[in-house]
């Protein structure tokens, strides 16, 4: 193992984003976020597999989150307000990376394989919750209906979040836009 | 440009079909798919770019005509009902395809690659739709949200559809997952 270098990841995280920012995803290699976070490419790849990881290397970890929180949901309560529930616990821890989701939003809407890439995440967590719901017992078409939906809303909040500047709370926003997807759905 | 081959086109997605099925995709090309065919190479990149495009060739048509009957929705409709009635509309053409359709899914639910190209294509079909309903003066997020569910609506109702043998009928089936998604989003 090599010396401990202080925050390696987050200044990896930084170079990372700066980089993808100034010149583009495409044009940036890993060696030259090494070098600009003052460390070597060996230190790079204990904390990622490879540049894409900079961007999505919380997915799984937000799955796991996302689908404990599924679990614990109470019993009785309807499908979609399981997902509810279960999107707005995990939005809260949300609030400290609002900036860090800013830019790297902006990074992948520019790219059309990030942002192919970020679709392929949203359809696996839509699966992840589907599979979540049928151990609850709930029916198909009911658990994917439910998942894709939820999943939907949550893009569209978080998307309203990101926008935002003035301290905005995400799990408010998601309240919200599942009172939409209601609306919209009743056909108001 | 060459001699002319009947039903050439047929002829090599029958020939694409069979080898994705039996060999798998991954481990078929090009030249096996023209000589199972009876056909050149030559003759099978006139109809198609690639292996690929024998399974999805068919989804920028898919998506126009979506939008076009979309656009021709009644103007009074809720969002929710323009994008159903789009739906249905065109759900109705599949009929002479669902023996097709079943192979090309199975092909596509055995390769991990193939399942992301069909999710990329859904998602753009769904940014295609949401795109059409602005122009319809929907404002946001009722727009993305009724897109999302329409899609994900027609894609239980298409796996339904598929898997049943006695000449189902997918308007139908689509109509019965509209349904399931309003009683879904409501709670009960």
């Amino acid at each position: 193992m090599g010396r401990w270098e202080p925050n390696a990841r987050g200044r990896l995280v930084e170079a990372a984003l700066e980089l993808y920012s100034s010149r583009g995803y495409d044009q940036t290699t890993v060696a030259e976020i090494a070098k600009r976070a003052g460390l070597s490419e060996r230190t790079f790849f204990r904390h990622f597999t490879d540049k894409r990881e900079v961007l999505f290397g919380g997915a799984s970890e937000f799955q796991e989150q996302l689908v404990r929180a599924l679990d614990n949901a109470p019993v009785a309560l309807p499908a979609i307000d399981v997902v509810a529930v279960a999107l707005e616990a995990i939005a809260g821890g949300f609030s400290e990376r609002h900036e860090f989701a800013r830019r790297r939003q902006t990074i992948i809407a520019e790219n059309a394989e990030l942002s192919e890439r970020e679709r392929i995440k949203l359809a696996s967590l839509a699966s992840a919750l589907a599979d979540a719901l049928r151990r609850r017992k709930v029916s198909e078409p009911a658990a994917t209906l439910a998942a894709e939906m939820g999943i939907a809303v949550f893009r569209v909040a978080f998307e309203r979040w990101i926008r935002e500047t003035n301290q905005p709370d995400l799990p408010h926003i998601l309240r919200g836009s599942f009172e939409e997807l209601k609306t919209v759905t009743a056909g108001k």
